[in-house]
């Protein structure tokens, strides 16, 4: 990080004196260091909620410094992160650095310490390095190749941002970097590894690829793409901010008692909490570290008697957090994390700790201080993914809210889109416009996919100037979004015909929307998991020799993230089972390539059926969450049998009368169209 | 074994003297050794199909004097497998042998060195031991305390068999010896186990249970069991025919060069083929050692140039079998085995060896021996799996003329059950009967499951003198059977109404019949496993809040084990997909405890489904190979829909015309009235 010199500019001095007359004491360093962290996390919802980290409270005029001062460190900011497209520059001097280190070459996943799907511009080595921007991929660097590895989803985007001359692209699933590796490197090279951003197991399939080469895999000390990038941002800072127990629906003292049962179940003394997530949860805290996604950086060691020791930059607590957080939670810096993994070994703990969730640097650390190991999932990971009744309440609030905001969205498609002028990027702002009137809104749950025409048909299509499309008569629009909301998590898509839809699209829309009938009526015995109800989303389109190759559903958060595990519905075997709590989403879909695309998606609760006449075993069931409209115009009733358009109008009475109240008189109007009974 | 002096007998004399006349120069002794042998298998199909070990061909005075000489060598078996319930005495002599050999206990599974689910008589060691007599369990046997570990299906039936005074009894899936060992064995103790009778992978499970117990895990170098057990049987010695291209449909030159093919793609020079049915497969041959499945139990080393070693007793081989198997296989006494496992080490080979199929001894003996272990599945189970042309043109021929003979056994069933006297085992010898008719049957596929009223309820019931019951008015009847012909195996469920069914009985009925219906008319994308579609067979059922605790469908074999891998349809994962030639059952169903059991059953191949018009993947669809009428009077129409109905009327056409022109007029009339449409 590049710091000025004190002094440099007036205008700071102004501001600190503003900041001291109201009391702060923050000195011109700390504020400019503050400034940096802050300009390296994501803008978030409100731009000036970071300002508490420095004045408690601050009158309009400090307010009006502190922005200002902001933008300045954002303009500042040059990480060289907003460059389009790849700098061969970087490259090299990674090469040189690799060379320096007698390294011959070096793996630089798409990922930070915490493992997740979103992290901050700090983490973005793989974009600074390639230009490559999707949120999963790994690049190999080796003396004379380097290799990019992307799954099928970001397959075009990664042929459009880098240069195919200078990094080759693989496919991720078909061609692991395991297998390329075994079978390029040559023996006795050494690869290293950034041992922080990899889960353990990972690297056990990596060391077996090495070895199987007569190659050698190296865990290196620091990450060499940090000593070469200039201007690489500093740790993101946001303010970390108490979530109410309203939203919450249970004390971080309650769940931190059932957590250290859990612990104790499992015979551990700690856990190690990786994912900012569970801790989150757990904490009852938000942050602003990433985009998309309220998480506050950290990590944390629980023991089973209910404490936990978090290590998270302290500067981030918003004023009063700590004294909220009680006697049981202790804040210390990132930096201590270090050696709490190494007093965990002196004191002959018993540390759980998730092979596929952690990263192998912990389990290196912990093993080195003679730590011993219970391998296991992060209890929290379970613990959250079941809601309680307050959050399922929060979820129900926010998704009539989302659906009046929804409602307005589609009735203004309906009456914009005929004229022609509409375009994805203004359908996009205009529905984060309509989603931000809501008082607890905080921002969109990811970035909108607004797909028209033949951008439709690319499943995680993401609008940009060079292929914003308007939306044509004759077309289908598809539409995925989201909000996060502070008493609940919304993703919804929907699909819409601009003018007259043809016969195969009707034909196609309402194969998915039988599958996703069949799925919101299922009922399931407890134990069931994701990948045997899987199908019951897709066969009407397997009938048809169809089929669409992503999962049916994930995980959704409660504020948090919009990408949640450990469920999932999917081909993919994954042995956790759905239980009464969770939230899935549920999203079959059909995209025929260069025309058009379908997707219709609603996020679903699991929940414990009543049990019914002569029924024998307690069965789970879904209850709908997401209240929108699904365009009537390309449902082919004759497709459907006599209790697929009983559900699909009940669905939509259900809607009108939960969202109808809400409106405004035009969009009531339109909503009683959209939702005539078939 | 114990042996009579020579001379002993004065018939062996007379026998002898007539073989010799027939050009036979078996001695006394090896006579004797046959006839041990011979009694140690099971009876088989054909009676004195073993005589050709002896006498190629034998003259009608010859074979009355070889059947009395082994209706003689039976009744002296004395092995004390005839025995019902457990005898104490044996439990005690096993603890004496252990504490001999230092040991503080000892696991006894069901199973033998090829670890497969039908065993022959001198590998009944639990039985001997426990008097249990189901096909899946374990035993532990420590000093003071004994348990038996039986699964779901066999609780009663353990209960019935075993002194719970003396040998505790456990659930096998919820309380796995795994575990139970953790906590019950006392640190130091030593437990021993026979390692020809476990998997790799289950040792090392064991192991590290008793890891966990600070007790040590000790392989014995003979099963203590062998040494008390007075008459054990001796190996079985039934003859090994060859199996006829015509059934076979591919030679097994080309099934080993295939082979070979698929050791060369795996980078090993060897494959160990422990499993007697991928010999079988492999070698087109068929043998007769234990119950049901034609198998000739024996040891395989296949090499990546078509040349297979295989070890098995000689004597057992029919006259001109070797010649037939031609240059390329040699066949070598099982006693060669070990050595050969040692020749590979030495020679430095690539060996390819199952983990989860092959005994943890084979490992040991090839690691010790210097082998390099590649691990993986037996390609023959896979390659087995799927039926070339030939062998479904076989299935489907058998499966009409098990048909015929099933529409035969139900037209009966249906005057015979009115009059009141027809009980369960009449059911079963009669069905028997008729399929003996056949000239390709060689026996029963399994034991039949004939259940009458409440006995329908428990799902693995096979009737006795002391369960057996009349088939009563206003009851069920189940039953579960299968046919062994040359050309094909059959597995057949069919639920009949005796009298008038009550509503819950039909609506029950018809719940299930909509699984078997939903999963037949299923289509489903390449890649596919078992466990992605298993509810699809069970939806219909959860949606009353109803199941069934087994699997949906498990894989049949072509004249081999009526349960085979890898595919299967079930709640449990299984990563082998579905693939084009695949025989499995389909099978849900439905049981009321105490009161009547519901199961419908029909084969199925897995095909490839040509390209529907407008269809972008190739999809896979199942071919119903099973033709016999699914009894109407428990079919409620109006829980139908009309593809349903459809469905059913076809099907019903479909029996009518393919066996309606074999059957006597009678039949035939009750087969008309029986596959009436709806």
């Amino acid at each position: 990080m590049t710091r000025k010199r004190k002094g440099e500019s007036g205008s700071d001095e102004m501001l600190l004196a503003t900041l001291a007359a109201a009391g702060s004491t923050v000195s011109s360093d700390e504020l400019d260091e503050v400034l940096a962290g802050v300009a390296a996390a994501p803008p978030g919802h409100n731009p000036l909620a970071w300002t508490v980290l420095v004045a408690a409270a601050a009158g309009s005029d400090l307010k009006d410094q502190l922005r200002s001062a902001h933008d300045r460190a954002v303009a500042a900011r040059n990480d060289g992160l907003d460059r389009a497209g790849m700098d061969p520059a970087r490259l090299a001097a990674l090469r040189a650095e690799l060379a320096r280190l007698g390294l011959d070459g070096f793996i630089v996943p798409r990922g930070d310490e915490h493992l997740g799907e979103y992290v901050p511009r700090r983490a973005e080595r793989l974009a600074w390095l390639t230009g490559f921007t999707g949120t999963a991929g790994t690049a190999v660097v080796l003396g004379e190749r380097a290799v990019l590895f992307v799954d099928g989803r970001y397959t075009l985007e990664a042929e459009a941002q880098v240069d195919g001359a200078l990094i080759e692209r693989k496919h991720l699933i078909e061609t692991p970097p395991e297998g390329w590796l075994a079978s390029n490197l040559a023996k006795d090279q050494k690869l290293g590894y950034d041992p922080w951003l990899h889960t353990e197991k990972e690297i056990k399939d990596l060391a077996r690829a090495c070895t199987n080469a007569g190659a050698e895999l190296i865990a290196v000390d620091a990450n060499p793409i940090d000593r070469i990038w200039q201007n690489q941002p500093p740790p993101p800072i946001a303010p970390v901010v108490a979530h109410d127990e309203s939203f919450a629906g249970e004390s971080s003292a309650a769940k931190r008692a059932r957590l250290a049962d859990k612990i104790a179940e499992l015979a551990a003394d700690t856990a190690v909490v990786i994912k900012p997530d569970s801790l989150a949860w757990l904490l009852n805290v938000r942050g602003g570290d990433v985009p998309f996604t309220p998480l506050a950086l950290g990590f944390a060691l629980a023991d089973a008697s209910g404490r936990v020791e978090v290590f998270m930059d302290p500067r981030t607590l918003a004023p009063g957090l700590a004294g909220w957080l009680g006697n049981e939670v202790t804040v210390r810096p990132r930096d201590a994390f270090d050696e709490a993994l190494d007093r965990l070994g002196s004191e002959d703990r018993k540390v759980l700790v998730d092979p596929a969730g952690a990263p192998a640097r912990v389990f290196t650390r912990l093993r080195n201080a003679g730590a011993k190991l219970v391998e296991g999932a992060d209890p929290c990971v379970r613990m959250k993914a079941c809601k309680n009744e307050g959050e399922l309440g929060g979820a129900r609030a926010a998704h009539r809210r989302d659906g009046v905001a929804m409602a307005r969205f589609l009735a203004w498609i309906g009456r914009e889109a005929p004229q022609g002028a509409l375009t994805e990027m203004g359908a996009v702002e205009r529905l984060e416009a309509l989603r931000a009137e809501d008082a607890l809104f905080r921002g969109p749950a990811f970035a909108t996919i607004a797909g028209a025409g033949p951008n439709g048909a690319i499943v995680h299509y993401r609008v940009s100037e060079r292929t914003n499309r308007r939306l044509e008569t004759g077309s289908l629009f598809l539409i995925d979004s989201g909000g996060q909301y502070l008493d609940g998590t919304t993703d919804v898509t929907r699909t819409l015909a601009v003018g007259e839809p043809s016969a195969e699209m009707r034909e196609r829309f309402t194969r998915v929307l039988r599958g996703n009938i069949a799925l919101a009526t299922l009922a399931f015995p407890k134990g069931t998991v994701g990948a045997q109800i899987d199908a019951i989303a897709r066969r009407h389109l397997w009938d048809a020799g169809l089929d669409y190759d992503h999962g049916t559903g994930h995980g959704v958060g409660s504020y948090l993230g919009v990408h949640e595990g450990p469920q999932r519905i999917a081909k993919v075997y994954q042995k956790v089972p759905l239980e009464h709590g969770m939230i899935v989403s549920e999203e079959p879909g059909y995209y025929k390539a260069g025309a058009y695309g379908i997707r219709t998606e609603n996020l679903l609760v699991v929940r414990e059926r009543p049990m019914a006449e002569g029924a024998e075993r307690a069965m789970l069931a879904f209850e709908v969450l997401t209240l929108v409209p699904i365009d009537l115009s390309l449902v082919e009733a004759a497709l459907l049998d006599a209790e697929e358009i009983a559900w699909l109008n009940a669905y939509h009475a259900r809607v009108a009368e939960e969202i109808g109240p809400s409106l405004d008189s035009e969009t009531r109007a339109w909503l009683e169209r959209a939702t005539r009974a078939l």
